[in-house]
């Protein structure tokens, strides 16, 4: 059997086979992404990138395979990437969810692809951003990054994605905190999903009240209601993100969502990469100190770097100023 | 009304007054930690120090009420730091859990404080080891740290701590999870609690049967029956807790234990250190480049680094050779 050779990899790409994109994305979660980006980032930039997060329960995977049955219904194609949050206890719940997607396993208009986030910082949610920018090179119409709103990624896919939904349901005290954790911020659009519920007036209630209280410059959120088992509200939620990326185009935010999500994926790449170097440097030498911000010193003087900004980062450790604000 | 500066924080520390060790928690969480950690690193090494994670609803805060309980009978003094996982969507039941604690907050010799783990690479993680490592100094006999089992923190917990506990409940399917993600690893004590459940058996003979399948050179896992709720199994955990620590000192691994958390303290101070410069670079200057890669590479140019081992990356990213084993 001949060998499936980069060359392989990208003519399958360019004829736009499934095998293509699927072995692409599998080269960039390995890590070697940079060639692969290196010559197909120049095609990016047509699709449309939503992102979806909510906490465990809410019906993000139901939501998703909605969403996907309507963009297929418009003769769209997507690509859905469902990001595992990075805990060793919620596979199992995860691989369920993914089930729910499985009616559209069938179908070549649809891109189905998982990932995890647990790992190497930059590493596998580098990989991400990699996948989106491969399922965009690939042409795929619309990018759908799905995760459960635990750990960073929520926040990493609103870096992501151009549209952010923010799905809560009813009953379970989620809008409170919602507004605590200022993930007011990264919702462009609100989903009360399980619609039925008899909490689901006072949710919308209190994510109305909430939004009263805030000062939108630009873009206020938008509130779907959706039942997305039964397909409710599910016309109405599409409806609401091709008005937001309307909003985005005409008002050339959209040009900021881009340059904020390439700033995100610079950050993670290098970061990852400072990080490899540290964990080499550990590894080479057991860090020595009195104690470890001594050692950290230390470290960070071994690799190579005089450290610029070194007033400035020595007047912010500087505690008796602050400790006299504690009063 | 005098300021509370510096000196009167050592003052207070050095007398036991719990201000003291409070404003000096306060003054570690806001990154502020370097002089104050200078000054009494030498005095840790003292505390026994206890992680406990597991997955939501296992009953963890009961647990860690438990344990004060037991520990304050023992005539020990104890703190417990709470790390709040970094998901906006928990705070809550996180809130709701620490309420679980209160019966405590009256006791001198019960020091607790909750932390957030969200935010900052190193920053306020970073704040959890000098917790740790202030209470040690400060002098408590045991120090326990509790996080709920979701994002990075249950391994960090473990990098910390010297002994670490996994809480699991019956019938909601974890066990097989676990070995999966291999927190088999991090787990020297496994906590099977709500014993009353009708699973509790099964649950037990799973995880039997997993550390069949394993290889353990040194420690072998214990697994302690609880019902937390009910007082029930606690004497036999604690048992279990100081079974581990004189294995530790009379195998001298602690030694390699207190190794491991100086080290991962480093590591993210010095990541911390690294982050902000980053950021430093990201917000003062757009990175440009064709792609994602090429403009990290520039980045990590103008950081000043001429990138030592680079020959190394370049090997680690040629795709060409990867690829061809991916047939």
């Amino acid at each position: 059997m001949r060998p499936y050779g980069f060359s392989e990899l990208l003519r399958d790409f360019d004829a736009r086979k499934p095998r293509g994109l699927a072995r692409a994305i599998s080269v960039a979660e390995a890590g070697q992404g940079r060639e692969l980006i290196g010559k197909l980032f120049s095609r990016t930039g047509r699709a449309i990138t939503i992102g979806l997060t909510g906490p465990p329960g809410v019906g993000k995977s139901t939501l998703s395979s909605a969403l996907v049955r309507k963009v297929r219904s418009l003769g769209k194609t997507v690509g859905v990437i469902s990001v595992d949050p990075s805990s060793p206890f919620s596979h199992g719940a995860l691989l369920g969810d993914r089930i729910r997607l499985t009616e559209h396993f069938t179908d070549e208009g649809v891109f189905i692809r998982s990932m995890a986030s647990r790992g190497h910082l930059g590493g596998v949610a580098g990989a991400t951003a990699d996948a989106v920018s491969l399922m965009d090179a690939f042409g795929l119409d619309v990018v759908l990054i799905e995760t459960v709103g635990v750990g960073q990624s929520e926040i990493e896919i609103a870096e992501l994605a151009h549209t952010t939904l923010v799905a809560l349901q009813p009953g379970s005290g989620d809008s409170i905190q919602v507004l605590k954790a200022g993930i007011m911020e990264i919702a462009d659009i609100f989903v009360v999903n399980k619609a039925d519920h008899p909490m689901s007036h006072q949710l919308r209630r209190e994510i109305r009240g909430m939004m009263e209280m805030l000062d939108f410059s630009g873009w206020v959120p938008t509130l779907v209601t959706t039942q997305a088992l039964a397909g409710e509200g599910i016309d109405e939620l599409w409806s609401a993100i091709e008005q937001h990326v309307a909003y985005l185009n005409e008002t050339g935010e959209i040009k900021t969502k881009r340059r904020e999500a390439f700033t995100h994926q610079v950050r993670q790449l290098a970061l990852g990469r400072l990080q490899q170097r540290l964990e080499r440097e550990l590894h080479h030498r057991l860090p020595e100190g009195a104690d470890p911000y001594a050692a950290a010193d230390q470290v960070l003087l071994d690799f190579g770097n005089p450290i610029p900004g070194e007033l400035e980062i020595e007047e912010a450790i500087r505690p008796r100023a602050t400790v006299k604000g504690l009063t």
